[in-house]
């Protein structure tokens, strides 16, 4: 084969591959993850093989994985880009805004319709990916920096109660996105008019959330 | 027929409502509303005759109701003990316990697993359920006084901030309480010990949420 033959080659499963994701992340936003079938996304990608998805992600985790990092790494660029713009913050607003806005910032620049929002919050309701979704996180430098910010704010509340609460940043994230992300698609009503503002409504109730008084175990053993 | 056989029938007819009813919860929970069909209902229920949704329900929302309110009614009247009980406090943390306890208590109540949390969840992501559901809560009279004072620890900040944060809250509750089932229901781990712990948990993070304060418009008008 000559060589543009194989550069033709390279760019036609390119653009395959990118098909797939497109269609997959759909499917899977409005569909839920484990309810759609490989064939139904191949289908959706407009491949005549059934087996596209196995040959091109491996299996379904494959191709989650893929819709995963392809928004990663964007996300992550905008919060090297925060943290460098913020450096010389360390409040917990600070953090804050570093972790909330990536990923407005990234669904704006999207365009809408989008589906990352309810891909994630998809992603979000399995165990296996969930902790996928953690590992991947900790491969991300500027994650994991705001993350350790977010913990020095509130250093002598117990572990547990951190871990607690950044489980409820992460869904009042995910599913405040996902809300709006659903209402841009079908033309409903938003509460906020840009995702601009969206964020400056998390950053507002998320350092609240982070700073609240935490009740202590009683001597009963309740909590 | 009989006086006897009229109430045998009625009686069967009540128990394949209930066998419906619990087979599409779980089904729902589990796989999403939109993707179940009302065939795979009846199956999952032991009904041979595949119209027994549409016999027993009418349609899929009428199913959906039916299930809601099953649930909807015990938390109520537990609402009604917590505000009976707290009768004398108009304190934002009161208003936020007669909010969390009476789902985590009629959870607990239900014994495990349940399907109720990620059944709710789920219906939160169509618009036309969710807009049934805030009706059906205006409905709920203890809910309504609970909403109202909650509404009267803030009455300085906009009815828009004010309707943002009440969407945080039901995203907090909800998948706080559907990650928890999901865990219980799969034997992995949970965050907190029991329902009673979480609710704790839940209500630092919310009386936290619920003050804080709050960003106002730019004049460049980015909210």
């Amino acid at each position: 084969m000559t060589t543009t033959g194989r550069s033709v080659r390279a760019e036609r499963r390119a653009e395959t591959r990118e098909r797939i994701l497109v269609a997959a992340e759909r499917l899977f936003a409005e569909q839920g993850i484990s309810t759609v079938s490989n064939r139904q996304v191949s289908e959706a990608a407009g491949q005549g093989n059934n087996f596209a998805v196995g040959y091109h992600f491996g299996d379904k985790t494959g191709l989650v994985r893929a819709i995963m990092r392809r928004h990663a790494e964007p996300t992550e660029r905008l919060r090297e880009r925060y943290l460098a713009e913020n450096g010389d913050v360390d409040d917990l607003r600070g953090w804050v805004t570093c972790l909330v806005r990536p990923m407005t910032e990234h669904l704006a620049a999207l365009g809408t319709p989008t589906w990352y929002a309810r891909f994630t919050a998809q992603a979000q309701t399995s165990p296996a990916l969930r902790s996928f979704m953690v590992e991947e996180a900790l491969t991300q430098p500027a994650l994991r920096r705001i993350s350790a910010g977010l913990d020095r704010c509130r250093p002598a509340a117990p572990e547990e109660v951190r871990r607690e609460r950044a489980d409820m940043i992460r869904h009042l994230i995910v599913h405040t996105c996902a809300e709006r992300e659903r209402a841009l698609a079908e033309g409903g009503p938003t509460r906020r008019a840009s995702w601009e503002a969206t964020a400056t409504g998390l950053i507002d109730a998320l350092v609240g959330l982070w700073q609240a008084p935490v009740t202590h175990r009683r001597s009963g053993g309740d909590t």
